[in-house]
């Protein structure tokens, strides 16, 4: 961030007055531009007991598998997030089943929330951003090619959830593993 | 949003190839300027089973009450962001009992989400965005003079599950009311 997107004049990084932390501020109109996180929402759909996962045709992370996922866009409910992204990314219409996972990761100033969900028809198909979508069985998920870390976590715990059959919120950070800080893909 | 951040050039609201939707795009330098929700991040803190509000000293509501809460900043995680917003508010230490409420604010593009939360050593004060902070008893809880649907929804939810002796997470939508269609203050 250089310039002032109201004003086009160049911008400063300091204090501004009555703050604490550093700003990206105009000199010349007194806008202050605030940076915050942003939130990625996805779903977890199942068709008949399996997961429906998408593999990715787009960096971060092509070729490897996730549950669909995105930006959450303006206008948008967190829920009606994530069935936008499972109907762009898995051609799938979803009905939701509540709020399952969320996760904040402070290093790339995301947070992630995905929920559980049912595939309203069975149909399914890779969207633009999707190389590949399948349906996998609990022993079938292909635990070393999956994309996210935040993906991984919810699914192990829908597993475990399943095993006792109780469902519960699930709330965590994820920090970047030791591989990842020296090879930085993200999340 | 009127010039590139990059790069100083007018901005064009078009939807860039390969998207759906309109964005700042800047034709010079070809950066893509997304915009998304922010997250609003607070506590609903205890001491010996009452509850601490904070009277704003800030637009909007200045003079209402509210739960001690605020935009999430990057680097932060959910929890960190909660008890960092009830610091600085409400100059009270508080540790977090675990994620409560989250809606959904698709008018103002935000989220706002609640933790439930117990003052570590009983000390509060005003910070300087408030102008009071009090502990309030469940039936002395100023109802007509809360300054946010988010925190009214939030102490129902706390007082009904507290009857119950089981707190659940809770997940919604909050669209405006008519009156603030009318007379739109945020939330």
């Amino acid at each position: 961030m250089k310039f002032c997107s109201h004003c086009s004049a160049p911008l400063t990084f300091k204090i501004p007055a009555g703050e604490d932390r550093e700003r990206f501020v105009c000199e010349r109109c007194g806008t202050i531009h605030y940076q915050n996180p942003r939130i990625i929402a996805g779903c977890l759909p199942l068709w008949e007991g399996k997961i429906l996962l998408c593999r990715r045709a787009i960096e971060p992370r092509y070729g490897f598998w996730t549950l669909p996922a995105g930006f959450m866009e303006l206008g948008e409910t967190l829920d009606q997030a994530a069935i936008r992204e499972t109907r762009e990314e898995a051609c799938a219409e979803v009905e939701s089943h509540g709020l399952y996972t969320v996760y904040s990761l402070p290093h790339v100033n995301q947070v992630h929330i995905f929920f559980r969900a049912e595939l309203i028809d069975g149909r399914f198909a890779p969207g633009p951003e999707s190389l590949e979508t399948r349906l996998f069985e609990e022993t079938e998920i292909p635990w070393d090619e999956l994309a996210f870390s935040t993906v991984r976590r919810t699914l192990e715990s829908f597993l475990e959830d399943k095993s006792r059959d109780r469902f519960e919120v699930k709330v965590g950070d994820l920090l970047p593993s030791p591989v990842m800080r020296q090879n930085p893909t993200p999340c």
